[in-house]
């Protein structure tokens, strides 16, 4: 087997969040369902925050009750302060994440944070975390969005990114990710990035990235963090909820795309190729409203590869 | 300055012969200006193959004198045969490229031609090409196309590439370049297949790569090809010709995101973003039942970025 590499699906959350349509939460659990039976075994099911800001998330809380049933299967949720992540505990998730926005203006356009709230909110959650009963202690990731650059700022400064990963491990985070959120990464960035990083937190406290597909260097910077050692990847099935060329729209890497490059590659994912393609095709009829992108669904794997 | 990157555009031969639009001559020629105002220096501008083929291309000859007087500019054609290559010479195309399927069953089916065959082609051109006065003695490429895989045989061997890359080296090309025909490639295989034809050929006897971007791993793979010092990128303004659905069709990779790719990551193409974007734009309008594909003309470059 090759080395494995988690594909955490972000869909029921980046996605969901980002569209107008309600997918109602039976068909979420089925969502959930036909994911784990294909061999996922990470999925960020939803995300902490008030129903009248994401009335597409509102029902979070069952839908994290449900999803920690399924055995193997790591149940992750965002939450955008410490509200969030008491109910995110309450609820049981596996995994957390504070996203951080190194941009400040986009901080405080986003969820109306400074810099210096956020830190103390990562502080609070790690503080609660440590209080809870042993078992119920959710992994807590700061996630560290727009590092590559903010479509209000534009350059944000590697010295900033840097400077806060450290402090969002000081304040007691798990672990550091990167989140390119603009869709503005390009390879020798990624590279550099994740190298800056590590030498401030330490290579094992930053294994995941979370990148969009923007600008269509999505899957090459993928390719740039496979090679410095990163090992979970972020990605939406059929990059739902990211028409790309929509200001404000999220364009996750295609999970499908993502799925087929790294088994070509001969890393292991866990991934059923044929049931992910039933899948997308099943997740796609449950929103019919939606557009589902991706290539490998519509060219099919080659020839030959695998029995196809 | 960034290392050099050649960025081949061939949307005039690769990206018309797939559609059924035939593009007036006189637009061709505003094509190919446009292109080299943007900076552009190496343009595939047709193919010489019979007419009652690839009706879009007949106007090869007139193409290929009228850019050949554009100062700087590489005029290089595709030729399916010696009669192909005689009508490229005396034209006066500065480079011409032999395709030869590593797949046998593809060339007899795209040239009928056997491996055999097509090494005699090779042999008998570059005598030809021997034959010519000084100043008017194209260099000769040998392009491996299917070299990937193939849609009809599956895998191909890494050994039979090798092997014909040699072939066509004793032929007397002056080099020769893979061809991801069938938009298979996965950048491991990428970098194995340069390696290997390499360490038969030379290093300096491979340097350019065609790609498609079927499966959606076009520029990841454009990115293995870097770290292993490829100079020669071929590409598709706007990826025209090429919905990467449709079987058959080429889906060469995308010209802009291609050089936005580059140009991001540090590298040199000569190419002027705006002028490329603005191109595309033009372009597109001679081509008003076409689609033409890509992120960033629509995405813009990242705010800030060079001034953007």
């Amino acid at each position: 087997m090759g080395t494995p590499i988690l594909v955490s699906e972000v869909g029921p959350r980046d996605g969901l969040q980002s569209i107008k349509s309600i997918l109602p939460t039976e068909q979420k659990k089925r969502w959930i369902d036909l994911q784990v039976a294909a061999g996922f075994r990470e999925i960020e099911v939803g995300s902490f925050v008030p129903a009248h800001i994401l009335p597409q998330l509102a029902d979070t809380a069952e839908i994290v009750e449900y999803a920690r049933q399924i055995e193997g299967l790591t149940v992750a949720v965002l939450v955008p302060n410490v509200k969030g992540a008491e109910a995110a505990i309450a609820s049981g998730a596996h995994k957390i994440s504070l996203p951080l926005s190194c941009s400040e203006t986009h901080s405080l356009k986003n969820v109306r944070r400074t810099h210096e709230q956020m830190i103390e909110a990562a502080t609070a959650i790690a503080e609660l975390i440590k209080g809870q009963p042993e078992g119920n202690r959710p992994h807590f990731e700061g996630a560290l969005s727009t590092a590559f650059g903010c479509t209000i700022e534009g350059d944000v400064p590697q010295a900033k990114v840097v400077e806060l990963a450290e402090r969002l491990m000081k304040a007691g985070c798990d672990e550091v990710g990167l989140s390119d959120t603009s869709g503005y990464a390009h390879p020798v960035q990624v590279k550099q990035l994740i190298k800056a990083v590590r030498a401030a937190v330490g290579e094992e406290n930053l294994t995941g990235l979370h990148l969009h597909n923007t600008r269509g260097l999505g899957l090459a910077n993928a390719m740039a963090g496979l090679e410095l050692g990163i090992t979970t990847l972020d990605s939406s099935l059929g990059g739902v909820g990211g028409c790309p060329f929509a200001p404000g729209a999220s364009g996750n890497i295609v999970t499908e795309d993502l799925v087929f490059m790294l088994e070509a590659m001969g890393y292991d994912t866990g991934v059923d190729i044929e049931k992910m393609i039933d899948l997308r095709k099943e997740v796609a009829a449950m929103l019919p409203d939606e557009e589902f992108y991706g290539f490998l669904s519509e060219a099919g794997p080659p020839k030959g590869w695998r029995g196809f």
